[in-house]
């Protein structure tokens, strides 16, 4: 039986199944007999200025909660702030915990990325200094899957379905045509490949997959990158090429900063990345005259909830639960991670794992999943892959649309 | 009962739905006692070149033909080929014509748009002269909805319904930030804003929909684009932009034009666009300093067949299925039309029409539609386009991805 209320929040890029954690915290502590589950808007840096609602009045039955499930992007809103550190800004500390304190929190739960658990972690510190025995809980969520500790990510098997989808029905439609073309596909992913990578999962019975996929793991050279497109349309004439945002030079640039005039930083002091299809696109025509077109599949591969996996969703919920039963064993400081048993068939178990060795470090696809010229993954990806995208959950449609939980409109 | 044999071709633009189109001319033809229906590998090019297949050794039972209406794109290939003028050139008509006759066609479909329309009715003008009772139909295909003499063309309600639902997951992605910001949504259509329209599709009890739509069929102008968004930027943080790729400026030209080194025209002369969603985001950062970011639908709103409209892929298979009967009826030059008889409850009959009326011919927004202000479409626009995205079909997933027909891999 909880003791205290809860405090919720959504933090950094939204994913297709973030709400899905949500709903499996709110849930349980709800179940657990918790008298007001607070969601904080806009992360963080809303909790800070008093901006909170109670999330019965929004989740007011089993349905609201399925509809959740199935609603896109963070139900309460997110931010992309980073904690300054409690030696140089106690007050910004003191303020939270003095929130905290008025609203009868005694379980902080945090759904974000790695950015988001030095939150937790910093939280979790300063609670210890003062000792506060208010609980923090990360919960893992990206897209990008590159936190540590555990196995993958919910929000990646979501993506990644997303993206071996759409990437199957690009390439049904570049091959239509009887001409020549190169077709450069830009896939998310700051340092890390591993949703570069799931273009492969396109790859079946009925279609052979991207010919070519670049994945940030690897320094991209431009000539390589002609050769090897030249030798893939011997194959085929329509070449189809998956390439990373964040793929970089030798001399340890952005591709995709070529073609910028200036370049912006996020709160995380991180280059905000674009263009990159659309630059090797142009290169490639002036390169070799051959036709091509840059795509970028954008903001759906972590939005696109009408087209999610199922395991991920059900992961993602499974989650934000665990976190909840953790907390109130008396946890504090830990993130829930997914510990897999086997591949085929797919077994796995949740554990917990200490914030400090999650927050800010980044996981990338290992070296020997990817091919010895770079320009793929090997069948171990698609064993750990492929499990991950199982499944689908329909979106509960309404005149034609898919219909969404919301506060703000 | 059919006498002769079949040659069916695919021509345009793929769309989600061309290939359900096939599958009504193909089992209607083949119900009917046909043999052989043949299909033209890459359209009318193709057929000059001889390159055809017999469909039943790749439609071999119902789930094949089930598996077919799911397939996105054009299952037998597609060109961008313009019929040279029978004057200029009877070479290319004759071979036509003795191709067929070896092959001992007798009905003649070619699915496409309105530029196909063209290939129908050069070929059923020449059949004439020369006296042949070879009969060719049209079956209409484009997400454009730009065709003359029907209500709606089959394609169109695929991708009014992905355009719609992307929009919305957009909208609900961006409005999750705390941060002013403005999205510029890029969306085909070259001459009609049918398909931009359909952003406006994601409004709803839970959604405010798009602020702003720019269509093709009014002026762009950079200054007051400018003005309406900073006076959107009062009502909500996050302003939401639908524009047409087709947008131009008084002067006549292409906005996306600007953001080009030269233009690039196809086989009949259009220019081809895009750009525009990432230029005028670009200049709306430039003109107020606004966080801005463009995102282009791209080649999904055509071949994302995960999401298709239910109503829309019943319609395409029965254009297909009516073009066979009216052909067996004894009909040429004719395409199949769509007459609606009420919005609501819908209902709507097919009917056939002279080729002469559509070819060629290109269908805009009415201008009643279209709001004062030429930033949306009104209710009879959603009265219109509504019952048109009703309904789904669900992908046949094998492996967690959508598995289709094919026959190039």
């Amino acid at each position: 039986m909880i003791k205290g209320n809860v405090m919720v929040g959504q933090s950094g890029g939204p994913t297709s199944v973030i709400n899905s954690s949500l709903a499996g915290v709110f849930k349980t502590c709800k179940d657990g007999g918790c008298a007001h589950v607070y969601g904080m808007r806009n992360g963080i840096e809303g909790l800070i200025d008093e901006r909170y609602v109670d999330l019965s009045d929004y989740i007011k039955n089993d349905l609201d909660i399925e509809l959740l499930k199935r609603t896109p992007s963070s139900f309460l809103g997110t931010c992309r702030y980073k904690l300054p550190s409690a030696e140089k800004s106690p007050e910004v500390y003191e303020r939270i915990f003095s929130i905290l304190k008025k609203l009868g929190v005694e379980y902080f739960f945090y759904i974000g990325g790695n950015d988001s658990m030095d939150t937790i972690m910093q939280l979790s510190r300063f609670a210890a200094r003062i000792g506060s025995d208010i609980r923090f809980m990360g919960v893992p969520k990206t897209i990008d899957n590159d936190l540590d500790c555990t196995d993958h990510t919910p929000g990646y098997g979501s993506a990644a379905k997303y993206i071996g989808t759409a990437m199957k029905e690009i390439i049904r439609d570049a091959k239509t045509y009887p001409n020549d073309s190169v077709t450069i596909v830009e896939i998310m992913g700051r340092n890390a490949g591993w949703l570069a990578a799931a273009a492969s999962l396109s790859k079946a019975e009925d279609c052979q997959g991207p010919d070519l996929i670049y994945l940030p793991e690897r320094v991209f050279d431009h000539e390589t990158f002609v050769k090897q497109v030249e030798e893939k349309r011997r194959e085929s004439r329509a070449v189809i090429v998956a390439v990373s945002e964040g793929v970089k030079t030798s001399d340890g640039k952005y591709v995709c900063e070529a073609n910028k005039k200036s370049t912006v930083t996020d709160a995380f002091g991180h280059k905000l990345l674009g263009g990159t299809a659309l630059y090797l696109s142009d290169f490639m025509t002036e390169s070799t005259g051959l036709k091509s077109r840059g795509i970028v599949l954008s903001t759906l591969q972590r939005c696109a909830s009408h087209l999610v996996s199922r395991r991920d969703i059900t992961e993602a919920y499974m989650a934000g639960a665990d976190a909840a039963v953790a907390a109130l064993d008396g946890e504090t400081g830990k993130m829930i991670v997914f510990n897999r048993i086997s591949d085929a068939p797919y077994s796995m178990v949740t554990g917990i794992c200490d914030i400090e060795k999650i927050a800010n470090k980044e996981k990338v696809v290992p070296d020997e999943w990817i091919t010895p010229e770079g320009t793929g993954v090997t069948a171990a990806f698609d064993s750990y892959a492929r499990p991950l995208i199982i499944g689908e959950l329909s979106p509960f449609m309404v005149d034609g649309m898919p219909r969404h939980l919301f506060i703000d409109k």
